[in-house]
């Protein structure tokens, strides 16, 4: 956890209070159940709620001696309740504890990332609508191609991003699982309806078979899912890191009074944000492999897979909450220059229309392989002018293009390559 | 590709050849929604179907010449069609034909994994229920813990791949979409009615915004996927290795006729399959990683995802498919010697029963504390004497222990930590 | 950073202290050297070195408005030197501030990590030595096959962690450099000779050509080496996990007095040392991908390695250091039980002699395959019976086997196994 | 293996018939040694190197039987030789054989690697000595900087290259090793004095210590090496995508007569290759953590990491070797385009002496504060007339700016930034 790329509400998720909280809780609730079964006496459980309390530091004392970090919580919590403690996690395991425990953790992670990504996506759908006929060259290959609208740059990104949504709340409900089965997960010493109750309780669902462990197939696919969103992130980014360059600078990332791009160059305006997303983008990604192979684990259960979740748990989720506010916060303030975007249109001397031209030859019956040899003729001299010959007037002076003058202007209109970005905007938001 | 982890099926997804005609597909579906929408002859789409062809050698002289793999293509096809050919491809880019290609490959293979999952889980369930009271010894740590069954093992890899499976189902779908929008993806020289038709015929949808490919998100959660499932392999080939070792030898890979386990060592039978499924994983897991780098790619798109696509798409289907096989056939014909686990699961003096007798001592009403130490200072007796001694004799001997002898022998019986099994079967099968 | 897998010398590396520190120490010989060449006043270098001064809290507020950390740190200091604080930076970026202190400070991570490798290797060497002559089972594919000594385990890994030890080194030259060459790495502002000065003092070495930043594949190549270490640890840590398994048992983690394995089975001591460790491979690991990721940066630089290296820096140097001196602790007091070793070794009716016999048999002129056949024949049934028939006697009946009784008792003999230990020794430590 | 991607004498590396004239020649080395030390009669070992052949074919018939892929090589040698085949392989295992086999083709793919960076050295320095002074703008961040020339971009990468050289010698010295070393490594059957013989005769030294296989760090260390060496590859084709796009153009892939850039576009001059090596470079990454995954074998071996080689250790050194021939391919013919340098280097207005500016202003006296923000607010004018106005001219207009016009001049002069490129030149290639 890097506290500059950490948001107050992700870190509560992770800090030993909030574990210990959700540990005690887990415990009352079995507690209840078991008291409800009969198993217990009902006066335990009210005693544990009632007195139940806890100390991160006590417990980390304790931990100091028996190395085992449960039975220091339960010796803690024994210390307040008194003896009515020696019912608490009868016939349970340390792992159902914390595995349910870590469930609750990512789901909580899963909502904030959730409405992180819901936040994102309605600050894209508003510069979408804003920019929806901004005309911008579209680039393959870092190449001039054809035209499109800034407006479609960041349908795009909302289309991404909303197939990210989804993927997250198929990630949450992978986790979204409740282990109360005992050792090597046989409900030998307790009854599963503890398990049922518990999981109801927290908002969860019981584990349909744990072997002491909730699966980490869960767990992999869970932050796998994380891995591809920060990959979006790293899109996105990596999109306004290009149209701020220089040569380019159609979009620029806000620069607030008083910050400084450089210790040396004061003239200096630089994409800094949607680099450091690039780079947390590689951290997120990171963390997969880790996750993916703590999946086979030994037998029943081993525990090499927990100081993994140590790291990663809070890592990959504040990382990548991070990322998102951060990634909203560049998307909302963004500079867009449409002049700029117009003036970069127009700087090939109108080569972007060449496909259409050479449509327009093939429907008046010349040859496919012709009509391209035409058409890269005339483009390459354009080219190599660097945008200052025109491509419509080369073509009308090459006596071997067929097309009348006015066929030829038809083909450099640029409305002709807007004409369908209602039909996208339906699409990817449901209404043009 | 390495032949000798290669089934025909899902190499024949991946040859030239069937891409070629994957293609040659798109483009005469393509030429028909064209000619019912009246932009060319009706007669152009009818010669393409009926004269259409193509030759690979021939592709692959063109292409040495164009650099350019589509246009070789359109232009062997237009060696065989004639004049007509002109109309193809009309307003399309290279973009939409090898993206939708690569839809209609991945979820040709996607259908071969999901497939194999299929008959992965016919073979686990049916061992399932063949050793669902088969007692076994459950581990973690790799020290004895208490008793499961064998079926209980089977079943929670049932469970594991059933999740595997619905995995899959959700990333088939993620990659199932069709482009056919021109260059940079603005439908300017190609009506969306073109990319719906081709979509339908195709068995897949239309992409909401693509900008000239597909993005590349989609594949990333695709192979994502695969990794995870990889993982999944890896653990129920870990825990065969784990069960053949020759202390425990609990089972065994079916060992043909004329195997030679070792060319220096005539006794051995390694458990060599599920040692090379465990390497299989990594190589699926070791592709995950160049999918995620793949998302980012420049602007309205880059070719940079290309190569990597030749290696991944193919490699991780094609091993995947493999291993999925491979493990069928060894949980198929796994070797189970329920007497070596019956022998292996008495041979620590009735320590796994020591819970038990935990549980047993508080509610007799000793403190868990106490009953802790009075249990774990007899078991560390029988531990220290690998077995020889016996936790139940030396519980009746100690005189702080307060169970009556009656009381103690029933905390060592074996069908107590069975008496769930049918819960789990329920919740796993559907039915106990 | 997890503190539980943290050790003080290396948290003292990447202290905001330690950080700011070294910077300032960069500039003031930078300074020096300035001063030296008549750029700036000598009094100037006299008053930084004697009231130069900084807080951490001071130079955050600072950098919560300018947004630029060195900006933030060379206003604080100013405020603590006073006009003469003016010459400080001169020429320089921050760049050369920032990459310089990384590599002091990966330095000082190389220095401690190959310390902690030369512990181990002192541990490992005794228990080597110490258990030179201790038979016990070699295994392959976890099958028993002939015998080794425990101290050529010891021996190996001594071995490859003395390999490790040399990439350490090689890594720590890869990090040794320093730039202080200006915006861009021209010296357009800054002379290369104040490059020199700053090298020296602070054992460096002046990168040859830097772009503003020092590249970054000097940094991927560190902390690829630290991802290989880690997985030598691994390794070891997953032979330790083996040999504690309760139907191998020859060897064990200490087990300190107090210690519980299992909050609900007293009897449980599970290696839970080498898990961690196991665990914590996987991170160190983890960490590789993105520091590979970190080396294409754009143009000259951009700061998108910057928020990886955050993480990376401390997280993976941290680990690796906990990890590497847990698992001294874990081989220095490795309770090891030569007794369990010889009964293993005996377990399986003297199979582990088979090669010999083979040897013997082709020696005496069979050929072979038939040799191999014979052997094997009379193999099956002893690991059939699972050790209760002698492979010594079932050879003497077998009619077909062809040497003499004595001739097969030579071949089992355990000293002919062991007689090239001393071999080696004498490789891996220079002496038997 | 992909064709495209491959290059034929890597291609012959890891070709069966290579593959098994190695194990055939590591068989006869070996029989040699054992005739030598009288072990085996000399005439076997005559007869194997005067009769011994080998049919791939035949090998794999074999193989499909006894599952056993050195058997079955044996079993066919020994049909070509006769009787004294018995002799061969005695005492030793197939990893002997295998492992040693790997080493040389991993040597032997080491030299061509270390012989494919050496080419790319040689145009890497002609290119940097042609345009060592051609002035071109320095980028950080995506914006422009201050001054470079192009040759100091080429030295940048020359001496990143010299570095993945001297890691690739290093990488090869990991892996030449020989392990002759019989079941568990112990020489129980084998003298070490074949294993010397053998190393000697292959150019590879034996082994300190092998465990029947050689250890796995050696080769995670060397695939590794292979992926710093691919970062490095990307970082160089990233340098060229960038100098290609159609805003800066400095730079461009040679286009060849005939080849298509867009089957639509007939306009395009696309940087395909070196998107194709940022792809490529992804691929050769992605074999790293399989490599550092196979580390971790079982006890003295399992076979798990051979599946792994199979795949990486064709596909990283084909892919690898094909990357750098392309790349140096790119540098060769690279297109450069120095007007256009000029162009795009003028254009900013002068923003990219803003450095030097803010130096004289306080050398002149001015705070350093005050100077920055006396430079920054004529920066951000010019700035935002996107280069219209001239910093120079602003300066000299602002009356805060107290340096005199002739002080503002000399701060603008080109040839300022490039006085140590001479300096760097000789550091970089030991000459200026």
């Amino acid at each position: 956890m890097i506290p500059r790329y950490s948001r107050p509400d992700m870190v509560a998720v992770w800090t030993p209070e909030t574990r210990f909280r959700i540990w005690f809780e887990i415990e009352a609730h079995a507690l209840d159940a078991m008291a409800e079964l009969g198993i217990v006496p009902k006066e335990a459980a009210k005693a544990v709620w009632e007195r139940g309390a806890f100390e991160v530091d006590r417990i980390d004392a304790i931990e100091a001696v028996t190395k085992h970090d449960v039975i220091a919580f339960l010796t803690n919590v024994a210390e307040h309740v008194g003896d009515e403690a020696r019912f608490l996690h009868q016939g349970m395991t340390s792992s159902d504890v914390l595995d349910t425990c870590l469930a609750v953790q990512l789901v909580r992670a899963a909502d904030l990332l959730i409405a992180d990504v819901d936040a994102l996506l309605a600050v894209l759908k508003r510069r979408a609508i804003e920019h929806k006929l901004t005309p911008t060259i579209g680039r393959s290959h870092g190449i001039h191609a054809e035209p499109v609208t800034f407006g479609l740059k960041m349908a795009e990104a909302y289309a991404e991003f909303a197939r990210g949504r989804a993927r997250l709340v198929a990630a949450r409900a992978e986790v979204a699982t409740c282990a109360i089965s005992g050792a090597v997960g046989t409900f030998a010493n307790v009854d599963p309806r503890v398990e049922a109750h518990v999981a109801t309780k927290l908002g969860l669902v019981p584990e349909p078979v744990s072997t002491q462990v909730i699966p980490r197939d869960r767990h992999a696919m869970f932050f796998a899912t994380l891995g591809v969103i920060a990959s979006s992130i790293e899109r996105l980014a990596v999109e306004i890191r290009h149209l701020q360059r220089t040569e380019v600078l159609e979009a620029e990332e806000y620069f607030s009074p008083g910050q400084k791009g450089s210790s040396a160059m004061p003239h200096k305006r630089n994409p800094v944000l949607t680099e450091n997303l690039t780079g947390l983008a590689r951290m997120v990604r990171g963390y997969v492999t880790p996750a993916l192979e703590n999946v086979a684990l030994w037998h029943e259960r081993d525990i090499s897979h927990s100081s993994v979740e140590r790291y990663i748990g809070p890592d990959a989720t504040i990382t990548l909450d991070f990322a998102l506010a951060r990634l909203t916060g560049v998307i909302d303030k963004l500079l867009v220059y449409p002049e700029r975007m117009q003036k970069n249109l127009d700087r090939m001397g109108g080569l972007v229309h060449s496909q259409r031209v050479l449509l327009a030859l093939t429907q008046a019956g010349v040859s496919r392989e012709a009509a391209y040899a035409l058409v890269q003729r005339n483009a390459m001299k354009v080219w190599e002018s660097d945008g200052a010959l025109s491509l419509l007037e080369l073509l009308k002076a090459d006596p071997e293009v067929t097309l009348s003058d006015a066929e030829l202007e038809r083909s450099f209109d640029l409305g002709y390559h807007l004409k369908h970005v209602d039909t996208i905007f339906e699409r990817v938001f449901g209404t043009a």
